[in-house]
């Protein structure tokens, strides 16, 4: 941790910030090793330049916070404190150039803040953080690639309690349960099983329809392990489905593979969203590919980079995303196909390994 | 819904505002019957004064959006759209005062949304709106009650499962699979539950510690079902504890109901916190009640009010919260007895009913 905080002291030489206060907790964790969701309270890691950093934080997580931040010196505020006003006790003297999250901050808090310690001036520190996170460490790519390991096994427990009249909401029970007991810490989003017509929403929600014949199959499953979430999509047959589905099936697939191969350093984010979207276009479906092509995964399961067709970002190596292309016909079915990919020196490596030939279940 | 927004349109014209933008997904659900989780896109509700509302949403949820939402005038951005450009091409003529929800917005949008849309100035509305929600509707309290009936019965098959040896993260996978079972969307926060000294960290994670005798076992967990979160706590005794225990476990229980017991309308939410405080700093344990009463609860798992010893709003009719005293001692053991109550014309009605005398597991 210490190494992250030293490379964030270098970044504040060369912005010329006088002190940084980081608030989104996820960013806190990486820095400290603190993790803590503190809901609507106040959580601040401050760091001035040439200083002790200190973390404020809720009075009931100052046990946590001793035994987990890397960071020691820990300051507490109360539900009835004003944790600006506290975090104005602890910081020395007038604030210049301070360096906040403007996408993790409200306007509420930031107005509060402001008029408490009064800098000068605020500049965004959001995208230099969300770049540091976005490459993985060594350590970090060992616990990507456990947590991706957790979810395909428990894809594969999950696949034998599929049959002809299961609902999608039992799926979900069964997959979520099986992540408890290969010791997950949680999903790291809402487990989505869709099935036949309801494919065709890329954000269904699981319900009480009960798996047929001949049609789609489609788990979207993440879990969090070690803090680091997983992120996988595999669409499934049931049984023989039409020639359209097919062809959708197929196509996706090849869009998929088509921007694992367009993937290594020094090419843009949006020409990999291009490989993928220009398959799916010259099959005819290019309006039915309505979303990115894929996002960051780590700490988050959304998180940097935003891997879409605007992005003229290139690609760094060790950096980890989604690649995840779809199509989905309205009434009909949908097919994802969505694996996690990181960034070699030379190339890519696709750290998810669950078949993606179709297969065809009961 | 469209009497929801009719109000709102009330309170425009009370203010001075001359449009709204909404942008919690949780009020946008309120508002419109369309409940969806944007991520990081862009999701608004716009409503103009004496002109039509419309909802400006990711494409990819536009299918959902038709089937649910009450407001007809759906609009759709790309991942690749600016959003507020798009906003603003909906917008007819200038803004002069918008209301806008400074807890919900981030610094970052902001500066883009007002760059782009111009307005003369920018007005919260956030407590406006989530004033609104913490008066439940009858169906309001249906759902809550529904919602409150499923997690008890949730923690009574849980409890079946608690015998010496049990893993705290085993208890959590039962008692999650029993909310699927019972129908359940999803748990409304990641389920706690701690055993013995454990039971002291007021936001510990449940861990593979194994229930061992004579010591405590606290739950607390809730779920969401219809949209409603419930949350209750609950902490047992496995075998025999010792004199201390059972003095905080008893203090906390004549906290809890001393605060059922101030609840009315017109009194203040800091004087209910004051009455559970009072019993509790009695007893000695004073600065071991690390934190607010409680909070509240519908929608969101942690909605407006906020109840604490600085609230001096006063209570009113059909608001619904939690009431949640605890005693948090180091290295020993904490207990906790959260219920949901709503103010009724002249007191109280608790909603949860699961048993709170000491209970000795095992």
């Amino acid at each position: 941790m210490d190494d992250r905080i030293a490379k964030i002291r270098g970044h504040m030489q060369t912005n010329g910030l006088d002190s940084l206060l980081i608030t989104d907790p996820k960013h806190v964790y990486y820095l400290t090793g603190f993790a803590s969701d503190p809901h609507e309270r106040f959580l601040g890691l401050f760091i001035p330049d040439g200083d002790e950093a200190f973390l404020l934080l809720p009075a009931l997580d100052e046990d946590k916070a001793r035994s987990a931040s890397s960071v020691p010196r820990i300051e507490t505020h109360t539900d009835t404190d004003n944790p600006y006003v506290r975090l104005k006790q602890f910081v020395k003297g007038s604030i210049g150039n301070l360096g906040i999250e403007k996408e993790n901050l409200s306007v509420a808090r930031y107005e509060q803040l402001s008029e408490v310690l009064g800098a000068t001036s605020y500049q965004d520190i959001g995208s230099m953080l969300n770049s540091m996170r976005s490459r993985k460490s060594p350590d970090e790519v060992k616990r990507m690639k456990h947590s991706i390991q957790l979810i395909e096994e428990v894809l594969r427990r999950g696949l034998s309690s599929v049959r002809i009249g299961v609902t999608e909401i039992e799926l979900v029970a069964e997959l979520e349960y099986q992540m408890k007991k290969v010791g997950a810490e949680k999903p790291a989003f809402d487990t989505m099983v869709l099935s036949g017509p309801n494919t065709a929403l890329p954000h269904g929600v699981p319900g009480t329809r009960k798996i047929a014949a001949n049609e789609l199959l489609m788990f979207d499953l993440g879990l969090f392990a070690d803090g680091y979430a997983s992120d996988i999509t595999r669409t499934f047959a049931i049984g023989e489905i039409d020639a359209e589905l097919n062809k959708v099936y197929h196509t996706v697939l090849a869009a998929n593979e088509a921007a694992i191969q367009a993937t290594k350093p020094g090419v843009t984010f949006a020409s990999i969203d291009k490989a993928a979207r220009d398959v799916i276009t010259e099959a005819g479906y290019g309006s039915r590919f309505v979303h990115r092509l894929g996002h960051g995964l780590g700490m988050d399961t959304h998180e940097y980079p935003s891997v879409h067709g605007q992005n003229e970002n290139l690609l760094q190596e060790c950096v980890l995303f989604t690649v995840e292309p779809g199509i989905y016909i309205p009434g009909h079915g949908g097919v994802r196909i969505e694996d996690d990919v990181i960034v070699t020196a030379d190339g890519v490596e696709v750290l998810s390994s669950f078949p993606k030939e179709l297969t065809v279940l009961g």
